[in-house]
C-alpha cells in the first residue's frame, strides 16, 4: 500500500533531501527511520520538493509504497526515533492515484529576510536571513509582478542538460509578518534548481534600492544567468506547503508526467 | 553616562541570566561584550528581567552606566563580537532617571505549546513545548480569569526568604497563532521566581481535562505551593516585551522601587 506522510524539518544540519552516501540527509534519516519502525531491508520515499543543503520545510510531502498494511501507531512510533530535526506531522494512506512529486499542483516557499536591527531575533536565526539594509516592499513587488505566468526562467535557473526553464509562477509577493520581517512567498507549478534564492536574491537589489523595479522583467527576458543576480543563502527558505487535487489524482498525476521531463 | 539596550537571545545555550563563575551566562556573555567593545576593565549591566536556565528573550531591557560618551556604532560593534545566539536590537542614551529593572512598569512573557503532531515544527522545537494531548483554550481562559488583580501568588511562586509574592497579574490568556500553537500571553507589574512556569503548569492540567477550570483559583486561594502543580519547562518560555512610562521615569522609578522589595 501507499503511504502519505507529511514532515516538516530543520534543513541546518542535513545535506539536503537526497540521500548521498556517507552525508546526513532527510531522504536517508527518513528512510531508514521507516525502515526501523516497519522492519523492513529498506524504504523507498518520493518527495514533492526535493530542497537543497540548509533549506526547511514546514509542508514536505513524500510517498512510500510498502508491503505491510497501515498501522495508525506509525506517526507516534516515526517521531519516537526520528531526531528532533525531523518531525512527522501526520501519516495516512494515499489516495488512488497519488504520487507526491507528480501529483502535486504546486508547491509553495517562503523567503524570509530581517532587514533592521531591530528585528534581529536569535530564537529565528537559523531560517531568517539578515539583509544590512532596509528593504522597500513596494518597489519588490512592483518588480515581481512581470515575472508572473507561463515564462522561461532559464536566467534565474541553475542549468542542467536537457532540462526544460519553463514553468508557470502563480505567486510572487513579498509583505511584512507579524513580527515586521520582509517575507517572500512564492508559489509555482515546479520550481527549477536554484530558481527561488536567485529570484530572491534579484529582489533584494530592487529591495535596497541598487536596481530599478525594472531589473527584474529585464533579467528574465535576457533568458540567461546574469552574476549580478546573487544566489542568497539556503537558510533563508523554508518549502512551506504543496497542494495536490482534491480529486482526479490520477489523471492530474498522468497530465503533469507527461508535461515535465522525468529525470 | 546611562544606556540604554534592547536584546534578543535564545536561552538554550545559557545558564540563565545571571552572572555565575565557570558558566555561560548572558550577563556575563554582554558585559564582556561590552567591556571589549569600549576597552574597559569591565561594565555592569541592569535587567528588567532575571530570566532562568533555558528561558528565550525577544524584548530584554537592560541599562549600562558608561565613562565614555555615545558612539552611534556601538550597536553594530556589539554584535559583531557577540555570539549568534545574542543580538542587540537597540542602543540608545537612556531618558533621565531611567532604570531597567525599577523604571519598568509590566512584563510580558509568552509561553507556546504544540499540542497536536500536525503543529510539530523543527524550526521552532527551541522555544515550543510539545505537549501529548489537545488543550482547551477556553477552559484554560476560565480558569486564567478569577488570577488576575493585585494578589498573594504564593502558590505559585518558588519561596525567597523575607521576599513577598504579592503581585499585580495584569493579563492572562490563551490564544492560539497564525500557526495553530497554543499560546499563554502573561503580564504583570513584577513575578516572582517560578510563577510564569508554575502558572501555565496549572493550566496546562486544565486545558488537557486532567482538573476543572476551577482548580486554579483554588491553587491561587491555598496559598502555598501544592505538588500537583508542575513547573513546566523552561524553553517554551520568552520574555516578550517590559514597558516602560512614556515620561516622568525618575517618579516612576522612586515608587517603584519603594514598593517592592530591594534584594
Amino acid at each position: 500500500m501507499r503511504l502519505r506522510i507529511d514532515l516538516s524539518y530543520d534543513g541546518t544540519d542535513f545535506h539536503g533531501w537526497a540521500t548521498q552516501p556517507d552525508l546526513r540527509t532527510v531522504q536517508g534519516t527518513l528512510e531508514a527511520a521507516l525502515a526501523t519502525v516497519l522492519r523492513l531491508p529498506d524504504v523507498d520515499v518520493v518527495c514533492a520538493g526535493r530542497t537543497d543543503t540548509g533549506v526547511h520545510a514546514r509542508g514536505q510531502v513524500v510517498h512510500a509504497d510498502l508491503p505491510s498494511p497501515y498501522d495508525e501507531r506509525l506517526l507516534r512510533r516515526l517521531n519516537g526515533i526520528l531526531p528532533p530535526d525531523i518531525r512527522v506531522r501526520e501519516v495516512a494512506p494515499a489516495p488512488e492515484g497519488f504520487d507526491a512529486r507528480f501529483s502535486a499542483v504546486w508547491r509553495r516557499y517562503a523567503y524570509r529576510v530581517a532587514d533592521d536591527p531591530s528585528l534581529l531575533d536569535p530564537l529565528t536565526r537559523g531560517h531568517v536571513l539578515v539583509w544590512p539594509r532596509r528593504l522597500d516592499v513596494a518597489a519588490m513587488n512592483e518588480a515581481s509582478s512581470p515575472l508572473l505566468g507561463l515564462q522561461d526562467f532559464a536566467a534565474f535557473c541553475k542549468q542542467r542538460e536537457g532540462a526544460t526553464t519553463i514553468r508557470t509562477l502563480l505567486d510572487l509577493g513579498w509583505a511584512r509578518d507579524a513580527a515586521g520581517l520582509a517575507v517572500c512567498s512564492v508559489r509555482a507549478d515546479a520550481f527549477c534548481h536554484h530558481m527561488v534564492r536567485s529570484l530572491v536574491g534579484c529582489l533584494l537589489a530592487v529591495g535596497d534600492g541598487r536596481r530599478p523595479p525594472s531589473w527584474a522583467a529585464s533579467i528574465l527576458a535576457a533568458g540567461k544567468r546574469d552574476p549580478a543576480v546573487a544566489v542568497v543563502p539556503a537558510h533563508g527558505l523554508t518549502l512551506e506547503e504543496v497542494c495536490y487535487p482534491a480529486s482526479g489524482l490520477g489523471e492530474q498525476a498522468d497530465r503533469t508526467r507527461a508535461r515535465r521531463e522525468v529525470p
